[in-house]
């Protein structure tokens, strides 16, 4: 298979890194073009980075000249399909202009994740969405596929496998680290031994999102699922991951063991297609007492892999802890797992 | 008044040092003798105490000769109540031994805690409970009075103000500073950017201790609160203060405003009977959006207040976050507090 | 003593909110005017400020209302003695414009520090520098005092009592504190776990202001004293406090103990006079053998003090670490004191 | 080549951690014994350890049974090569009684550093120290080797390539990570946002092992270099990497050019042998003007290159800062280092 050319846009902040990372070696994309903000512009992609991942810049990447991200650069460099770390305001637009005129973006920025025509997709959990990648093609020749909130797609990877056992009701309280921000988005004399209990609308995406998320189709459009999800989000002294305390509240009292059976269990779409950036589990249950912990649950299965411990059972409520990557498996590793999905499924052309 | 000798046992460590603290200038007591483990007998405070607290370490103590932890020392120096900042395991015996021997024990030490004839008590909150120390005075002549687990301290005095309002369920995930688990608890390596989602009986402390303060007295016995009580403990890397996430579940919707009221105007016999260590409210609600935080709210009242902030309603549950400095209202300061109750009401003999 | 009305520029920063704290009780000034960026103007104090010192904002200052920093503000509120906590880029003009019209300024600001009228004074090391104050009252009315970079006022302090050993060469390398940047100068992911070995523009101005303070009056000008300084700074994670190594060269072997000598017994001006800022010795020797530490010394004297320890002689070489409040004696503290030697000696008219 | 079986001692602490990655999947030697303190005896690898390093347990190890740390477990496994990352106190006896059977011994321990006739051998610098293993073979049937302290092993490297410049005198002021403590060695609350000045026995370790490292052999013994080293050492809050701040005095003004290129130039005999874990040069210069930083640096050629940066000159003084990867080439990787050197040039029988 020839490999397909592929953009990214915000290539220097820490999503736009790891996407890097992840598509600098991969067997159906290579990386053909860079973009960030004019700042950057007509340097090269080593010149402007402040490299934050483990291991060096690839070094198919460091000579790469950034350019400006817009629909021109992208036609001139013959290229369809674009990876997007842009930032929420920037994204609103340009994301919108290049599925207009006939690009695939797949997006980890929030601007368009509650757009009705627009899904949120983790391959894992609701790749049947996938619909409507199909239905803007046919209208605008492209489509925007968004992956979630760094916190919801380790929340909703838990969520999924045990919905059926008559969930009611589910309470979040995470634990989020400082790359969530982004490289300079805490000072470090607000974060340094101490908690921030509050995300700017932080709580309010992971209870949309997860509704949008587990929704069904219905005549072509998400009918978000009904349960009632309660989040608290607080950000902690931590570089790297997400750790999230999570209950859930049955209809009635619930199997301990079918519980976790559910969870062992799970697998997906990405799974059964063996797909490059698929871990081989999606959900690792981990026996120790005192697990999962960020520094060393982060780089499971190369991040993609959300981690659960502590498993206690009290009437009809089941508490643990889950640990997600959340610049992997929670930003641009999911985003990759979906363009290997739409190519594998060919909902973009070879 | 006559200041009343006391000692402290354990006076070492954290909380040892904020017993210290706090009755060094004392109107009702005044530290008479001091006990640590045999490595420090015989030595002045001010040679063996790593000082960790603000301030300088107080003059009063700095030349005290540490004591041997035993009744012959509390006899000589003419002592009848002591602080205990013992480890459990050795808090175990010698608190007993020092009751039946007409001592009064104010002890923050966990060991007698679930002893059925012996209280937790956090003043504000059930004072009724001093009923067991008379008790135990006929019995033994003496008594142990305990206060609770530094976590479960700030959680009941937000459940309390709210209890008549049918509630059912609570949920507490916590983030607890490593000051919790002594000087030397905790490697660096191990909570350094980290979570460690795991706290040794942490959980069961908060659940058991809960249901006995807010029980009631019945025929001279406990009865504990029938509560659901399910608690999810981490420890994060802050030094001081513990945060906590609370989710109560009511029977039914509940009036927001009427919570609200609830908690801003809770009082209790402390603040009615201006004993020297109350705060003037044990309960203050922080109307910021992003607090409390442990280095904004940890010296709020001298450290005997808890401050609550980000009070969010959905449907019957009520989750928001609260913040106790686990070394005051959640150990010495409850003690010390305790023991002037127990004064002012004639408990103690003056 | 009627108290004199002060005003400080710049109140919502790190080194404003330290003026604060110091000016809000103090014996000769009253605070009386507040001025900050215009996006704060107009506001009360307690409502833009993030207060981060200990304690409570003082009550004096809470409903202040903000002005702009501006020559009418000062006139308007009759005031003629200001603190200024400016950006450097901002006291620029706005210092001079105020001395110009005959006001008195005592800056922290590096802007003037290097201006051949404008003396660097710490008090207790060249109060003789004052001759400048007097000069620029004859010609403009008015004069600009500055105190120096937060980690020269520690290193000059330890430079100072020794000088007349026959001191060749001074090294200074530094562990300086994120607070030294603001606060919000440094991003949490930049330090976290981390060291920057590089503090813009740092390392000269130790070197020039070290020999500018230790210089002669010659002729109503400073010759700045020969003496090699070789700085190296570098930043860590540690909030408060900034810690410097420091190895001193001198000419020929040197006696260990009458360097000690010459420390533990220097005292200055501002403890002869009994100014109230003034810590009762400027220089603590410290006898532990693992200290000075951030944590622990921090407010030693109020964070007046510069604590040294692990004094270690080779040779001709004389190796100690030493550790300075950077925001009180390294900033406000110094500027205060500053102040107070003025009104005393009548240099600032009562 | 066969590979050689090889044993560690002292396998689950950080260092023996850091042995078993290297000498995993290695071309010369395979890991066919480990040993530690008898509460892992008997156990599996992956139940006793608590893996620190970044990436998984390698699968080789993970099911190895602990054995007991003695001459007869390595007789057993037929094992003559042994890697050592025992404590001092431990390595002491165990070391010499191997060594004493015929053994050789690579040891990270500093039991034997100071012994006549065991030498510290850095592959790039002192190779010909290697004699001293041929005179133990004869004396003893077997040798031990050592390694340097962890920081004195980034220094010398840098010292090597300009001793002939004229050195005179050298100042080493350290920013060194939690980790050189061992895993447990330092508790959180003792350096949160502190800096401890102070490591028991480091500054005397670097002083003599810079001494004998640079040393001379003459007639058998090692004539150590004379030089005057100063080291202030300090503890700083970070995980992995130790920063050096190194001053230079020259006998006269020196040559910047000359200086940075001795650097840059500078190969040893690991680098023309090209040994498997010699890195490609042994000492990076970086541009940037903030660096070497731990977070960025600590992986540069897998840990086995020290990076300098910021290199400045006043007169006959050159400082600089170096960074070095205190497990990696301050630790295991040079250790393994001098075995590889030792079995391509046949002090150790192939």
């Amino acid at each position: 298979m020839r490999k397909l050319r592929v953009g990214i846009m915000g290539c220097t902040g820490l999503v736009g890194q790891q996407f890097i990372k992840m598509l600098s070696n991969h067997p159906y994309f290579e990386i053909s073009c860079l973009t960030a903000s004019s700042n950057s512009e007509g340097k090269k992609y080593n010149e402007v980075v402040n490299w934050m991942l483990k291991g060096e810049i690839p070094n198919i990447v460091k000579n790469l000249i950034i350019e400006k991200t817009s629909i021109e650069t992208f036609i001139k460099n013959n290229i369809k399909i674009v990876f997007s770390a842009l930032p929420s305001s920037v994204a609103k637009d340009i994301e919108i202009e290049l599925r207009n005129n006939g690009l695939y973006i797949f997006s980890n920025a929030s601007a368009h994740r509650m757009n009705e025509e627009i899904p949120i997709i983790i391959p894992e959990i609701n790749p049947e969405h996938f619909e409507l990648a199909e239905k803007q093609k046919n209208k605008y020749g492209g489509f925007v596929i968004t992956n979630s909130n760094c916190t919801t797609s380790g929340f909703v990877m838990a969520l999924k496998p045990i919905l059926n056992l008559k969930l009611k009701s589910a309470i979040i309280t995470t634990y989020q680290s400082i790359s969530g921000a982004g490289r300079k988005g805490i000072p470090a004399m607000s974060i340094f031994g101490n908690v921030i209990p509050y995300i700017k609308d932080e709580e309010e995406k992971i209870e949309r999102e997860t509704k949008k998320i587990l929704g069904q189709l219905v005549n072509g459009k998400i009918k978000e699922k009904e349960i009632e999800v309660i989040a608290n989000c607080a950000r902690v002294p931590v570089p790297f991951g997400h750790l999230e305390c999570i209950t859930l509240e049955f209809e009635r009292e619930i199997n301990e063991s079918l519980f976790i059976k559910n969870l062992i269990n799970f697998k997906g779409e990405p799974q059964k297609l063996r797909l490059p950036s698929a871990p081989e589990r999606p959900i690792i249950l981990i026996n120790e007492k005192d697990r999962p912990q960020p520094i060393f649950d982060i780089h499971t299965e190369k991040g993609m892999a959300v981690v659960i411990g502590r498993i206690r059972r009290k009437n009809n409520k089941i508490s643990f802890f889950l640990h997600v990557n959340n610049l992997v498996r929670g930003a641009a590793g999911t985003s990759v797992l979906n363009a290997e999905y739409a190519l594998k499924k060919e909902i973009i052309e070879n």
